[in-house]
């Protein structure tokens, strides 16, 4: 059990509230939500169930929160690229970068997002932001390839698909790989998507 | 209820064995494999679980069989691309676009794969086969990079977890898109990958 050095919220002692959210996303990514109870989450921090519920709501707001952690990184990503000036090609590569770098930052709730599949409302508001996001980003690779930055023979809806489906198997294996730091990881993601893996051929000089 | 109108193995009326491994397979993605009993499989099937047990030992020799037929296919992959002549970046073309149209065809039991956690003898074979076979994709990655085909400034390994985790997207999103072609998703799969989405600038003339 870890405990909390910070004072809890209404000088209750134990968890804060940002350590049960934490400790029910990993609960949730390890036995699955429907599975999961207050009582199971209690146990995994060596509180009661009324110390959970003087953090939390419900379950379901547990989820919530989760969800929103993530969905707000991406559509976050998304607004900064709409306010940036420039270039489609520019504002797509900040958001395959940004993109990378919240998966990276919120691993288990956007791994929770990535599972979810609309068994109640909570869920399926997700799915509707995750969806918005979705016709959003094909929507800004349509853009470059409209400007001409873009190679035109390959479908945008299709290649945002590929390119995101690329950014989010990280949740499957980014833990694993131990050492490796959002940067390269970030870099590798955006040169393989917009330059490909053939060698160059030299610049004529 | 589907019914089956080959004949049965032994003259047994209603679903072959294959019925029964499909049936198997949706049903444990549906429900999860631990959830999932031989008799809710019966149940789903119309059957009783003894005309279960005609066609199959056990739960988790369905399992087996489901991983195996995911497995095989990626192996077999690679086995045609060892027994290529040519151009390590030949072979890995052959190797990316051979691993879509497996996922393609056998989409539910490479689902099944993809969720697999280790927790029995025959699921940890199967990690064991996915390592070996993520090892020989990355071996390949590094042949090519090494024979200068491939861009230099990559790491491998970091390259092979990215396209095949691209490539293993496909099992989240490909069922929805209907009318996609197994040929265009391999196509541009692999356009994407080694030539990236930027436009080309003309060859000199």
């Amino acid at each position: 059990m870890v405990e909390d050095t910070a004072p809890a919220r209404r000088g209750r002692p134990g968890h804060d509230r940002a350590a049960v959210v934490a400790a029910a996303i990993a609960l949730f990514n390890r036995k699955g939500y429907d599975a999961t109870s207050v009582g199971d989450l209690a146990a995994e921090l060596g509180v009661t169930k009324s110390a959970v519920y003087h953090h939390v709501e419900s379950k379901e707001s547990l989820l919530a929160e989760a969800l929103d952690s993530a969905l707000g990184g991406l559509e976050d990503a998304l607004v900064e690229s709409r306010e940036q000036d420039g270039a489609a090609h520019e504002r797509l590569r900040r958001v395959v970068r940004r993109s990378v770098e919240v998966l990276v930052e919120r691993q288990p709730a956007v791994t929770l997002l990535l599972r979810v599949h609309g068994n109640s409302p909570t869920e399926r508001d997700a799915l509707r932001r995750r969806r918005r996001i979705d016709a959003e980003l094909a929507a800004l690779v349509a853009a470059a390839r409209d400007e001409g930055t873009l190679r035109s023979d390959l479908d945008p809806e299709l290649v945002s698909r590929l390119v995101f489906g690329m950014v989010n198997s990280l949740v499957e294996w980014y833990a694993a790989t131990g050492s490796l730091d959002a940067d390269t990881l970030a870099d590798t993601v955006v040169t393989l998507t917009f330059e490909g893996l053939d060698a160059q051929t030299p610049e004529p000089s």
